[in-house]
């Protein structure tokens, strides 16, 4: 598009404006625009392919674990929402509510989905009664809707797309199983597929999901050393299945209450790729997740059969299954270099004459951006395979060497402030006690992520809460969020 | 679940109670439920599987043309719906309005899309400014909201999904040229998925869609000689692009509105399917969209490694791409056979131990029903994709043999009431005129549907209108419509 020639090299400094940086790069990259209404983003279709690319490895991942699709309504009787006390307070004051539809008022006012625990639970109802019918492992593709205050594009917008799954078991042991599952299935995404490293565990009671018995969080670190929640899954318990009347004849022919989790990632986790991995020259898109994982340009494409070759690659490439743009426009290769560069395409292969006399193609990474390399033009489609799975674990490797610097283990609210200014995460002790943990986040701004599974005590830490300095005996993850 | 167990054989007569059939056979093989809201459904997951098959057949479709996907917010400005009189005057009964979001009432008050010509119009309005931004070609999937009166699982509901394509071209040809492809493309579509000859053309001017220059639709014949819309391509000419303001720079460096088409299919073509093939055992699925393609069902598993052998064929028909289940639960073998002829699975595999003994497998067709038939179980998968081929051929030339018979000549209103009445489509004449489309709707509650491309004159037709008798030149299809 025409104004794309403009926008090259206007993106704000990364380390001096990382929100303006932010905003930079989703626009002018098209990933995303503003909608016309408060907090709403269109999805254009260089972001969109990245949600396709995530949906179908999520997607697959799902299947392979035994779960199943399905599409519920998304107007709920509002008063579904009021059934689950701590559901409603959550969400409550986020929800949109349809009053007229088909030029009528209507007599049950409806909210739109901001989450689908309460219609599930209703169908659930219908479906479940006898151990037989147990577990239900339905997942949902969908979008929701959450009025919030302040918005930003794939962060946080009105309207926003996702996965959510809920499931139903026989009993909590079978349930918390599959909280779990869903997420280690979530981390093992993040890390071969987005490139990134994050951080799991549980969350504190204050940051529980609005009806959870217990909720785990996938929290990842963003360049400014603050934390994306980029997924969760929720042990419910009995909580909903009580409230909405689910019951089954178990083997023992009791009647029973079935226990039940949900899980959920977003178009959320695209803000949290952008920002794990972008530097001052734009995105860097982790390859497996990139609308093209390569871009073929022809250097003097009117000689010696640069072009008429550069078309031929392009066909080996895709029949290796590798996503590939070729850009035979006019604009001079400079142009083209940083516009690339800037929408963070992995791969950007180069072919001149002389590449062609040399049987040679000459490529850039964007991982390694500013470096050129060399490959061999008769075993292309091997090289380019090998070379972007190369990108992705040197992308996955400089996150993790980010994280493990920037995670800090701290003693006190002095030094937890002083860590979390400075763009880290901290590692510190917890009472436990609810009070604390809102002391801090006044002091700070920082907020407790998650406790993570492996508790025991780091040298560096004592047996004190950081806020109270009473005795503690829980491991704790606290940062800025986003 | 345990209720289907009840369900077999309980469906309604197919040609006495076409209606009630249609409810038993949804709902009782669980391709849907009723939501809690008027006209509200819950797609279950074996009817969700046959969409996910639709939409991968579709979307590689589309991106082989040229398209690519993107999202554009559900939740629309009033304000937006009233710009295109036309537009506002069809969808504005049907829609649904939020008027309170987070806990306040909002300036202006949101529409949900019932189709997004209006939003990415607007949103097109900023992204096109030259030649070189042409063509757009945008597609969508999406849940849309219309609020009807009457509803039908799959055929009408309050909320459905659907595709929606939004093109913008430099001129009137490409953009025409864009709806027929996709026209064509769709019919493609029925006849090598879903085993479904169509019949498309134009729709007449009545019949045509709220704001477009010309609609063409894709009209499938039901069990009950009914007509079902199953898709629709829009060119819009400048109608939306005038008043969205949309202009771009062209060649000749005059600022010209682009020409537009929009293009959907949707949930409804799984009603169209389902009422195309269903016979009185209940669903017939094509295996190009079939959740499973083939069952195993083992006789007496636990002799002579009956189980087993199931098991691994199981692994090796996935291995070559089929879609399989095996049910190796205690059920009695006849009651499995029931269960899966009234879920339509396309074949039914049955192994005992004479079948091992003999190195066959054993087999029932469900386009063939009550035959049998039997293949080398060393071969098997090469056989399944050679019946698979077969059944859905089978299927297709049935079909289209049953609409052959079913479309009549008519040359006036009372041929014309006969022949509708008794179930069929008619091909007629029509001199173009509004009053005479609507008396003979008002006669025989059949409306046009579409005129055919081929307007050559049949021999069997005579050049006067069906209606007034006076000098006609357009034949085209009527039929009653659900």
């Amino acid at each position: 598009m025409a104004n794309e020639k403009d926008a090259v090299n206007q993106i704000a400094d990364v380390d001096k404006d990382f929100a303006q940086w932010y905003t930079d790069v989703v626009t002018k990259t098209q990933l995303v625009d503003y909608g016309p209404t408060k907090g709403s983003m269109v999805i254009r279709p260089y972001g969109y392919a990245i949600w396709e690319n995530i949906q179908k490895e999520l997607d697959r991942r799902f299947k392979e674990t035994g779960h199943v699709n399905a599409y519920f309504p998304m107007l709920i009787p509002l008063s579904f929402l009021q059934k689950e006390k701590d559901h409603i307070e959550g969400f409550a004051p986020e929800v949109a509510i349809v009053t007229h539809a088909g030029g009528e008022e209507l007599a049950e006012k409806l909210f739109i989905r901001p989450t689908s625990e309460t219609i599930i639970c209703h169908m659930y109802q219908k479906w479940v009664q006898s151990y037989r019918d147990l577990p239900i492992l339905i997942n949902q593709w969908a979008n929701v809707v959450r009025w919030e205050k302040t918005t930003r594009p794939f962060l946080r917008t009105s309207e926003f797309l996702w996965q959510e799954g809920h499931t139903l078991h026989a009993d909590a042991d079978e349930a918390m199983e599959e909280t779990l599952k869903i997420l280690y299935l979530y981390e093992e995404f993040c890390k071969n597929i987005l490139a990134m490293p994050v951080f799991i565990g549980k969350k504190s009671e204050k940051e529980k999901f609005a009806g959870a018995v217990a909720t785990y969080g996938v929290e990842a670190m963003m360049r400014d050393g603050k934390s994306l929640q980029s997924g969760t899954t929720h042990y419910f318990g009995t909580n909903f299945t009580k409230v909405f009347d689910i019951t089954f004849q178990d083997r023992d022919k009791e009647r029973k209450h079935p226990h039940e989790s949900s899980w959920g990632v977003s178009t959320r986790l695209i803000g949290a790729l952008i920002m794990a991995h972008g530097d001052e020259r734009g995105l860097c898109l982790p390859p497996r997740v990139a609308p093209y994982q390569a871009v073929i340009i022809p250097i003097m494409g009117h000689k010696g059969g640069v072009n008429e070759r550069c078309v031929e690659l392009k066909r080996e490439l895709e029949k290796a299954g590798i996503r590939i743009k070729l850009d035979d426009s006019d604009e001079r290769p400079g142009w083209k270099f940083n516009e690339y560069e800037m929408k963070g395409v992995p791969l950007r292969i180069e072919i001149g004459p002389r590449d062609l006399e040399n049987g040679v193609f000459t490529y850039g990474r964007r991982d390694r951006a500013g470096e050129k390399f060399s490959g061999k033009l008769d075993k292309a489609s091997d090289e380019v395979i090998k070379i972007l799975d190369d990108i992705h674990e040197n992308m996955y490797a400089k996150a993790k060497k980010f994280n493990d610097n920037r995670v800090k283990l701290v003693k006190n609210v002095q030094e937890l402030k002083e860590a979390v200014d400075s763009g880290n995460f901290v590692l510190t002790m917890w009472c436990g006690d609810r009070k604390c943990e809102e002391k801090v986040k006044e002091l700070t701004t920082a907020s407790t992520r998650v406790m993570p599974f492996d508790q025991k005590m780091d040298k560096g830490l004592a047996a004190k809460c950081v806020c109270c300095a009473k005795k503690a005996d829980i491991k704790i993850y606290f940062a800025k969020a986003y």
